[in-house]
């Protein structure tokens, strides 16, 4: 059969898939049942609001969602003290930070990050046809601000992209070391802070959300919120980015009942102080668990844990080995971290059950 | 405050919505209740299973959703007869065109389709950094495929998207024209079938589903099965199109209750059926209607129906007024069909308290 030719830039990715899901692993493993921690997904659900919001407005799913998700702004705005044309809503942080790729950094310019920091960053750099650009991870797998402001420096790249928390490594960079990275970027640097798991952190931990034309954060409803399969997040930006992102963006793309249950969890504060609550005792388990093995843990300020195997070669086999017992759970894949596992918080049973499996799986 | 400029590609955008919606209208016109017939939605919401369905798994919604939509391409290959790799599922039809154009005009490259057909294709196009080129309906409102294949000819373009039924005509290309249209394509150019309307129209005046490298079928849950604010929809195409568009799509950006919801959906055809008649149904009535106010009207293979008021400037006045009276509908924007308007069909009530609205507003 003839080939259809895609333009040359699109032609020049070579194929690849950031991460396999859970489903394929089951379907290809034959397992019914799995243990699902690999995804970082909240083991707690939604908020039961959330759930009751959405179940009333099923018979809704008719509608398109609002395309300004207006009421879902003004919460966030009132929430964290800026303006609702300062908040943009997407399907979720992989959709805004493709946005931002498109918009800030486009064919032959770079991008700077951690070398093996969450990797759909690198999969929409490359789909857009930039230069990723990375500096390594500290031996204690912090990112290292240094680095990344010399680098900047040098590259004046589109975009500086740091997780914070960091996924996979867990680290968080100081409040300190943040308004030093916004005040080091570049003049036309886009300073891309994903900050998805920033539930689980302590709130003085953050700046204050300063509105800078070269900043961006980025949040989601997919982690301590539990709404991961609703694909909703939002960033906060100048109204001049947000007008970009408007140029660009699916209009209709954001799914009626996600914006719906987001407000609802929103107003369920106690249900998220649970979850994060719960999140903190199960990072305690695991790392008393890698203690009992005698492993290195490295401190978490995330609903996951990386546990130390030493190198990557063992590291993986406990992956495979997991798996094969129906576990699911996945590991940082460039060094300093490779040698490392990295497990979701589950459920206290899920934790156990855990446990047991990680004892059971022997060294080589 | 200082300005982050985007890509010269992007700032060179205009800003632009490619429409309105409802939510801002009722918001700025300080309407707290709508008569909502304007997007083309369906009135007559999701199937009974599939809301059961997507309740049901509402509190896995902290789960992603699988990222290869696999059961949902599986049961969708079986009905259509091809296989699993030649489908990709997609956050409704307007992000698999966004693929489309971003993977097959790219900067530069044409795109060729009627003039003034479903927006959104042009604002991909523009945002994607490609030029537009259109020809213009026939005068009865139909696709003027002979042109289509003429200007293809010349413009060697990278796509020729073709809205069938088509949006907001509501006419339709016989099954013997876009076999021809297919046969004239160029060896190197797609033809994006966009096939939101199908369900609504005589099933043998399609094509049946053949792959070929320039084809691209695109349906959607979004118009007879109710599942508009779901935003899941599905391209039929070769496998290797179906890898290429796997190099740049959002992996995980289906929500997971509108696969879910999907899948129940497709086990309910006797629901669908029963939509798809009241649809009938109701586009008779509004013939009815417009022939009592005599107007014309286009024959329509949708949920929708074009009614003549003679000029754009008299039938933006009964938007307008019809909007005062809380009535959003919505209108085709260039010539030769910009002096209609377009009313979705209702619920036998709502049609009735349209049918009141429409003899109330009188022309100037």
């Amino acid at each position: 059969m003839t080939i259809l030719r895609a333009t040359p830039a699109i032609e020049a990715i070579p194929p690849m898939t950031p991460f396999i899901g859970p489903e394929q692993l089951m379907r290809e493993g034959g397992h019914p049942h799995i243990l699902r921690l690999g995804a970082n997904e909240s083991a707690f659900g939604p908020s039961p609001r959330a759930i009751a919001a959405m179940a009333t407005e099923l018979p809704r799913l008719s509608w398109y969602g609002d395309p300004e998700s207006y009421e879902l702004r003004e919460t966030l705005a009132a929430r964290l003290g800026c303006k609702v044309d300062e908040i943009l809503i997407g399907s979720g942080i992989d959709d805004l930070m493709g946005l931002a790729v498109r918009a800030f950094v486009g064919p032959g310019s770079i991008a700077l990050t951690t070398r093996g920091t969450y990797p759909t960053f690198a999969y929409h750099v490359t789909g857009y046809g930039g230069g990723l650009e990375t500096v390594d991870y500290r031996p204690d797998g912090t990112i290292d601000v240094d680095a990344l402001i010399e680098r900047a420096a040098e590259l004046q790249p589109g975009i500086v992209y740091v997780a914070n928390p960091d996924n996979p490594s867990g680290t968080m960079c100081t409040r300190g070391q943040i308004e030093t990275l916004l005040e080091k970027t570049p003049p036309q640097t886009l300073l891309l802070l994903d900050e998805a798991y920033a539930e689980f952190a302590p709130p003085h931990s953050f700046m204050s959300t300063t509105i800078d034309a070269r900043l961006m954060r980025v949040r989601t409803f997919s982690k301590a919120y539990g709404m991961a399969g609703a694909r909703v997040g939002y960033a906060v930006t100048t109204p001049r980015n947000v007008e970009t992102f408007g140029k660009i963006r699916l209009q209709y793309g954001v799914n009626r009942n996600a914006q719906i249950g987001a407000l609802a969890a929103l107003a369920d504060d106690a249900y998220a102080a649970g979850v994060v609550g719960e999140v903190e005792r199960g990072r305690e388990e695991y790392y008393a668990l890698a203690r009992s093995l005698g492993r290195k843990t490295i401190p978490s300020f995330t609903n996951f844990v990386c546990i130390d195997y030493g190198s990557a070669q063992e590291a993986n086999a406990v992956i495979v080995d997991l798996m094969a017992r129906g576990v699911f759970i996945r590991k940082p894949f460039a060094p300093p971290l490779d040698g490392y596992i990295r497990v979701t918080v589950g459920t206290a049973p899920e934790r156990s059950e855990f446990a047991e499996h990680l004892r059971a799986v022997r060294p080589r």
